[in-house]
């Protein structure tokens, strides 16, 4: 790692007005760049739209495909690399997906890897776990509730993440409150402080009226932060209000260094022989969900 | 599960004179039994003392050994089950060990698996994970910092545990604060959210003058709670001092069975086949800790 600007912009959830996003994102980036932002990240699905029904389906693309095009054209204008999400369409199958880009292409894609129960219908799981080397720094992605899993932040700690972008897209969260009385907000501090790296997190920003898809409409609270890699916010925006918002941090590779080399530092202390996972894991070709589902005798559709 | 009434008590922490903290203990107990407690926890090394010097090795018992009887003597006079803190002694190895024991005699005991650095020259590390079937309810044990680690409190779940009981041995944390505003507070929130099971949390209460082995004393702040599955706090003693205290709480079955079935619930919709871990893990006899000490150059003693 190498010290590094990132910022997160808490943006408007726009559905299925892709040109207008972009439009967004482009004022946005501009404004970020000029206070030295190196990275931008935006919420989960800031594309596409954030919506749990089927009419999502429709604004889907493939990845790359228009919108990915769009975004890469925009780091390069900007001289940036972005990350931003998109509803993916590969053949008759759907992900909710991050991608990170600068602008010489795509770097890489992210899938979601534990879509909730009600998105099951609308998108699939996805299938690996990636870590992207940017050259000053190693980024993973966590879509949404993807960071509460202490398995997903450990894999892309032990493939070398040093920092986590965490996109979200939640609901009725008041930000003032997130991080301090929220079980969310402390496991993202856990997973910083467990892992020894740095998390960058923003949540969608939007107060939509009810609306052809959406009974009750939608109202995201419009957060952002830096997590350093003790767990504790080295920005957090926690004035009250849904409004958009943007943080802009630099972050020092002396800090995660520092860390990773106390004498407690968790993830070196491990004892892989003795956890139980690891030996439910060996038993069958798909263990740990096998003997999950049996035992709590869950009726849900297998990942695919 | 069933329905349970539970009990823990912030002790004094006394160095070398198990008679006296016994005594202690019959005394809470007493007074936990008159409130309907069912099972009393005590604790990290409660019985023998918490002293980070290699004098604490001549206070040393085997389990069973002398303490143990006495222990099981105290829960038969008052009908209840007991767990503390001894340390232990098997031919030339020492551990910092809690026992689980009824009238009837010892249940079992638990080593502790994560032994930090400042520990180590005194005592090893546990080599086992252990869940205990006390009929009402099943029981795993973490010793202090072992409860961070979240593979153990993982492996826990996966063996079945329903409660988990968090003995404690941590200096200088103001216990106002402990659990909304540090990482390891946090990090017990959140371990049983994540896996829907009940935490009983108790930390030493001691507030020791420098002495032979302490250049600058011991003081900690005496702090217990329970903390149900949703990662919300039951009770927890918070005001002020560091004097000795109790909490005595029923806890719900069904309170745990409507965690475990929310369709959310994390532990039902985890991808083995996707994480690092089990990879690391299968490709050589002892993996992830060469993994993570060639990793991070840790210097340490392997576990023995």
């Amino acid at each position: 790692m190498q010290n590094i600007t990132i910022a997160a912009v808490s943006t408007r959830n726009r559905l299925g007005q892709p040109i207008d996003a972009l439009a967004d994102m482009r004022a946005w980036t501009e404004k970020a760049v000029r206070q030295g932002a190196e990275l931008v990240l935006f919420p989960e699905l800031n594309v596409t739209g954030y919506i749990q029904h089927a009419a999502a389906r429709q604004w889907a693309e493939p990845i790359p495909g228009p919108s990915t095009r769009q975004v890469i054209q925009l780091a390069r204008d900007m001289g940036v690399i972005l990350s931003c999400g998109i509803l993916e369409r590969e053949e008759d199958r759907f992900y909710c997906t991050h991608i990170l880009a600068n602008g010489s292409g795509l770097i890489g894609k992210q899938r979601k890897i534990h879509t909730p129960v009600q998105e099951q219908p609308y998108w699939g799981f996805g299938g690996s776990i990636e870590v992207f080397d940017i050259g000053k720094i190693k980024v993973g992605i966590t879509i949404c509730r993807d960071s509460f899993f202490d398995e997903m932040t450990r894999t892309l700690f032990m493939k070398g993440a040093e920092l986590v972008l965490m996109p979200f897209g939640y609901y009725n969260v008041p930000r003032s409150r997130y991080l301090k009385e929220t079980i969310h907000g402390m496991s993202i501090q856990k997973a910083c402080w467990t892992n020894g790296f740095f998390a960058l997190v923003c949540d969608s920003a939007e107060d939509r009226a009810p609306n052809e898809w959406e009974e009750n409409g939608a109202k995201f609270p419009g957060w952002a932060g830096v997590i350093d890699p003790w767990g504790s916010p080295l920005v957090f925006v926690e004035r009250d209000g849904n409004g958009e918002a943007m943080v802009v941090q630099g972050i020092s590779a002396e800090v995660l260094q520092n860390r990773r080399n106390h004498p407690n530092f968790l993830a070196a202390e491990l004892r892989p022989e003795l956890y139980q996972w690891t030996q439910a894991s060996s038993e069958t070709s798909d263990p740990g969900l096998i003997h999950l589902r049996r035992h709590f005798s869950i009726p849900r559709p297998m990942p695919t």
